[in-house]
C-alpha cells in the first residue's frame, strides 16, 4: 500500500462516520511496517466524549491491538491537520511522522476552533480564557516524591 | 465540600492508582454544582493507552455519567498542572476553570515532558521534531464541503 492508499482509507473513514452521525468529518489510521495497525474517526457525538477525535481514537485502537502504550516507529495518516490535543497525543504515543490532508485553515473555515486553541496553548497561563489557580501544592508534591522513590515504576 | 476537599480527592486518586501501578502519579475530579460528577487518574500503563491521562479520563467519566459531550459550567481539580493534550481537552469539554496542585515544573523534575511539549506546540509546524507533510488535500476537502452542507449535523 502507498501513502495515498493509507490516506484514502483515513478519508473514507471520515466520510463514512460523518454520514452515520457519529461526529465531525475526521478520520485517521496508524501505520507500522507497511500495514494499518489502528483506525479511528471522530466519535464526539456518538460516544458523548469530547476527547474522541479521530487521531485519539486511532491511537487508542492501535495501542489496544498491539498491547502497548508506545507506538515508536509508527506513522499517522489523518484526514485533517491535528488540533493541539491530538498533536500532543501524537507526541505521547511517540509517533514518528504525521501525514495530513485537510489543513487547519480548512477546519477553521467549517467552524472548528483549532487556531484559537493553538493561540491559547501558546499564551502564558495568566493570559488564557480558562483561568487556572493553584491549590495544595505541598500535599500533592508528597505523591510526586513517592513516585520518584518507587523502584518498580514503569516509565512512559 | 470546599475547594480543598475536591483537590484532596484528586490527590488521593493520584496516590491510590500510582500505588496500584496503573500509571503516573496523577488524579483529577470534575465538579459541577458543588458535587463531583467525574473522577479520573492516569491509566497509561494499565490500559496501554498513552492518552489516558487523569484529566482525559475524568472528562470521559463525567461525560459518560451526565450523557453529554459538553461540560459547560463544570470545573476540574487536577493533582498537577495539565499537559497540552489535557489542557486542549479541557477547552473541548468547555470546562470553566482549572484548579491544580503540583506545577508543571514539579512534573518536569520527576521526568514528565510537559515543558518540551508546550514548546513543540507553540513552534511553527516546520520547526517541530515530529515532521508533518500534506497529502490529498483536495480529496479530503470534498468531505468538509459535504459536512458544511449537512442540514442535521450536531455542532460540538
Amino acid at each position: 500500500m502507498t501513502h495515498e492508499d493509507f490516506m484514502r482509507r483515513a478519508i473514507a473513514l471520515s466520510r463514512e462516520h460523518m454520514r452515520a452521525g457519529e461526529g465531525g468529518p475526521f478520520g485517521a489510521v496508524i501505520v507500522r511496517d507497511g500495514r494499518i495497525v489502528g483506525e479511528g474517526w471522530n466519535q464526539v457525538v456518538a460516544d458523548c466524549d469530547p476527547t474522541a477525535h479521530a487521531e485519539i481514537t486511532a491511537i487508542r485502537d492501535a495501542c489496544r491491538r498491539l498491547g502497548t502504550f508506545d507506538l515508536t516507529g509508527a506513522e499517522i495518516y489523518t484526514s485533517c491537520e491535528p488540533c493541539p490535543m491530538c498533536l500532543a497525543a501524537i507526541y505521547w504515543a511517540k509517533l514518528a511522522r504525521i501525514w495530513y490532508a485537510n489543513a487547519s485553515a480548512d477546519a477553521a473555515a467549517i467552524g472548528f476552533a483549532d487556531a484559537f486553541l493553538y493561540r491559547e496553548l501558546a499564551a502564558p497561563a495568566a493570559g488564557r480564557s480558562v483561568p487556572a489557580a493553584r491549590l495544595l501544592g505541598n500535599e500533592a508534591k508528597v505523591v510526586f516524591d513517592e513516585w520518584s522513590a518507587m523502584p518498580d515504576k514503569v516509565p512512559y
